[in-house]
């Protein structure tokens, strides 16, 4: 065994306190390397006065626990434990690694090696790894409610319109989007993510003027409150957009800086490089309404989001600016009742004020759900001290990196062997708390539409929301992608609400999975099993499993019509396809049509 | 190469923040599998406008820095860069890793292949690590004080008498201390450690009482204000021991709920298990004074330190045992102007409370050394939002290792080449600026003396020191070790200050490799350069770099007299002699003493 290739760290992502008394552990090891892996552990205050001035180790206490082998990553295998029951809190553990030649490995912080079974090294918990303590108010914990939400994504100008586009001047607002909030429902969504609402100047509104209030251009403060309460009333929540790194340029504070200069209260607000140089180029001229053209550059003279001059990055560690948006953190949830924040280019914003905003937010209502916009791995965001989950961009890797061809932001293509590694590679990434409240998402407003990318083959965006909705953590629709909208640039165009233009076998596939999803608790489980990934015909089937049901679901992705032998296990078999909501009889083999899917459950 | 045991991960000990706008980079490789590791790296907005539509990223801006081959741990290779100049504080950076194959590696997070050298891959910062903000509230900052501190770790019952036995009634005092300044002044130290000082029920002083007072047997408040005076007029900060995982039963919190039980208002400030069972043990007594015996064993009702009944574990989530720690945390600062706080048992109190203590003291004075007492890998405590340092008794387990015999607390033995190795391990575990303010130690109050350890043998115990005082961070002199005390049992006991009793010999050690130390920037730099490490033998010769000045320590670290073969570019040199003040002339063999020690500088 390449003893190199094991990784394992306490209080990581490999080792965190799962709920009060239980601690999961994880271990990745070299590729088909590793047999068998047991996990011991112990309290090491477990001493027993066997006289009276002596104390002995109390090995009776001793834990043996068998590692679960959930599967192979792209570089590893991994291997899963859960020790529960840690009354006293304390544990200290090592792997006792059993490698493929047959020798056994002790695996601890400060000893790596091959021993025989009764070396007395084994039980030296002082080697062990340490956990030392499990307090509660470290463990991460997000809102019950997340990991049965399906999300549905939309931008309100664009979603309660269909007339023209955004940009222009009819943009829907508020009082359309309660006319639709039925149709949502019908569909089954039960959250939603609206991109930004707050007062701004672009029609995007990711460049916010007044963090207090509703665009004038969506409707009155009274308006958004009406959706709010009619949303919930439908079992709807809302989640809104908080775009906390930067502001636009018509924000008073910034306003107020240009004015001022060095006497604004607000100058520390932000990020002024050169305080003797002008803060706005030489010759940018500021409109009556506050505004100016961006003339973004690689030489600005303060910070800002990208090189976009007009979104001038907020420090907020300055005490002004701090206050200010925990002001705004608190406000939406007192007094609308919001029911979660996504955060805007939530990574460049400190990890510090992060966790200051958790406290505010929590300290309100704690069933507000905390997402940021991360797209990179963001274990350093997710343990428990700053967010709820993060938009887990990692699915629409997998899932379109699969079924479609590559495109701008999913370059890598797998086959469907790559598939089920990159599937453990993501599960297996945070604690499973974590993994089972991300927020799940195939494309959204930052990347082009699914549609579009999957080149018009609706058959092929099908297979994407599936893989998805057969994934564990919340799956999120983007709006229109469930009646075939395409855009061909921007995602964020008007949704199409004349029922003659939609696609309503779509809308009824869409339907029809986001019921599935709610009815089969095995849809969101962890636990797959593989019954064929098959590179040369593109196809692969697997096995979710929970304790309610089991699902089994076959995807032939290849743009072929197939005759699929069927893995032995399945032959001749007789399943529900609850999809379709028939009684199927297997044969040896299946025929499927292209870029087709079946779902099966067992009796 | 075995890409399975690379180790790197973005917002880690492999990648952090060093300065306002220095990232430092860590990557580890299988042992011997690669020639040459090439960062790039690149802000992700550097688009520039080519046309009135189109944007193009602009290559000319992407760093390419080869990493410096920093040595091996006993599983890896490490390697090191450092990227500076990040003017808009955004990075995102991939390794180009070249084999001794001859094949290149393009290591990403999404992808991790061989490839062309050329292959446009390459340049694809989409896929790359992100680093994607340094944020300056992030960035991990201990005292610049730290850096260059010697600690000397008394405890004052025990340092300033040399009568009676501390566990009698004549314990020494602050008072005595005092007097005592001037001989620690002279040795060389300009920090001290104390163990508790707060008044408690044991002479150890864990078991707090009242976290306002000084102990009686020590002294009053006007004594100990006077020490710390008279400290930092002599150059000696003072670090004090906060014991805030378990009170003492006698604290009157612990006092109050023992009576009051549920009424308490200090219920909650504990961790009571079962409410309806006794909260005590039937039969056991409380003495007038509030004490009673211990008699811990796993059926505690009640959360305490191990099974140690008489040391309640506080829950530093309630708000008033919070508040009461904090003020605690600002008082001995603000009121007597102490240095720093050693947190005892500080991996069993939650990191939530530590970020908020943090917060506390250095709003306070962030002067002020916050170290914990954590034994094992302490990287999640040092992350810059919890603790400045750690007890680094790595550092105790590589040289006792090298030097002693196995022990309790020491169990692996070391070669001179698995020192070598263990060394690697232990200075790439954390950031740079961690590892530069850890307080090192190769004995401590809480395991054996270590002229104990080493077998009564004082060449062996110089050897141990001169390894710690020729590694980085900050060492820590244990009292009475520079004049050979002794035990036979718990450290803790008089020192002896009767100079016909003490080794002078032996402080004169002290002296000088302190003073050494302070003269000589190479003896904390972080560039080692091995010589020769002859496991045969049990000898080694390394080389200590800085930019000031270069010093070569040559250990025999057998138990016999021997002629060593140096290295060729040692033989026939001159050097000086900088520990016996002379010059030297070698030839290509040098004689040396069992146990015994050259340090040497270039010219």
């Amino acid at each position: 065994m390449n003893i190199s290739a094991v990784l394992h760290e306490p209080k990581s992502r490999y080792s965190y306190i799962y709920d009060e008394d239980i601690l999961h552990l994880r271990i990745k090891t070299g590729l088909g390397e590793v047999k068998k892996i047991t996990v011991k552990a112990v309290d090491p205050f477990n001493w027993i006065q066997t006289d009276t001035e002596k104390f002995e180790f109390d090995y009776t206490t001793m834990q043996e626990i068998e590692m679960i082998y959930e599967g192979e990553t792209l570089t590893h295998d991994v291997w899963f434990a859960e020790i529960s029951g840690i009354k006293t809190k304390r544990i200290r553990y090592c792997f006792i690694i059993e490698d493929m030649l047959g020798n056994t490995y002790f695996y601890s912080p400060s000893k790596k090696c091959i021993v025989d079974k009764d070396d007395p090294i084994i039980d030296n918990n002082f080697l062990y790894f340490n956990f030392p303590y499990l307090n509660s108010e470290d463990i991460y914990k997000s809102p019950d409610w997340v990991k049965d939400t399906i999300w549905y994504q939309l931008t309100v100008s664009c979603y309660s319109t269909d007339g023209e586009t955004p940009k222009n001047k009819e943009l829907g607002n508020f009082k359309g989007l309660i006319e639709k909030l039925d149709y949502i429902k019908d569909l089954g969504c039960n959250a939603l993510y609206l991109t930004p609402i707050f007062k701004g100047y672009s029609w995007h509104l990711y460049d916010t003027e007044d963090y207090f209030k509703v665009d004038d251009r969506l409707g009155t403060e009274e308006d958004f409150k009406e959706f709010v309460n009619k949303a919930h009333s439908l079992g709807i929540r809302v989640m809104l957009d908080a775009v906390f790194n930067h502001c636009g340029a018509t924000h008073s504070f910034w306003q107020d800086v240009l004015k001022n200069g060095k006497n604004s209260i607000y100058y520390d607000c932000f990020y002024i490089l050169d305080e003797n140089k002008p803060i706005l180029k030489e010759g940018i001229k500021i409109e009556a309404d506050g505004s100016y053209k961006d003339v973004g550059d690689y030489d600005n003279n303060f910070y800002c989001f990208g090189y976009t001059t007009f979104m001038p990055k907020m420090n907020t560690n300055n005490p002004i600016m701090r206050e200010y948006l925990l002001d705004v953190s608190k406000h939406w949830i007192e007094k609308f009742g919001i029911d979660g924040w996504r955060l805007d280019v939530s990574n460049e914003v400190s990890h510090d004020f992060w966790r200051l905003f958790r406290k505010t937010v929590k300290s309100v209502n704690k069933d507000v759900f905390i997402m940021g916009e991360n797209w990179d791995d963001s274990y350093p965001w997710l343990m428990g001290d700053q967010f709820d989950a993060v938009m887990n961009y990692g699915v629409m890797a997998n899932a379109v990196g699969l079924v479609a061809e590559p495109s701008k932001h999913v370059t890598i293509k797998y086959t469907p062997s790559e598939y089920k590694k990159a599937v453990y590679e993501l599960m297996t990434k945070y604690p499973n708390g974590v993994t089972e409240s991300l927020f799940n998402l195939v494309t959204s407003h930052d990347v082009e539409r699914l549609l579009d990318i999957c080149g018009d083959n609706k058959d092929k965006l099908k297979l994407c929301y599936l893989l998805m909705f057969t994934y564990c953590g919340a799956p999120c629709v983007y709006y229109g992608d469930e009646i075939g909208l395409t855009a061909k640039g921007d995602s964020r165009i008007p949704m199409i609400w004349d029922e003659d233009k939609q696609d309503l076998n779509l809308r009824k596939f869409f339907k029809k999975i986001i019921e599935l999803r709610k009815n089969h608790v095995s849809f969101k489980s962890m636990k797959f099993e593989w019954l064929l990934t098959d590179d040369a015909n593109n196809v692969l089937i697997y096995k979710k499993i929970s304790t309610d049901d089991v699902t089994i679901i076959i995807v032939n992705n290849s743009d072929n019509n197939q005759l699929i032998t069927l893995p032995a296990i399945l032959q001749n078999q007789k399943f529900v396809d609850i999809f379709n909501d028939t009684q199927v009889q297997l044969d040896k083999t299946l025929s499927m049509a292209e870029n087709s899917f079946y779902i099966f459950k067992e009796h």
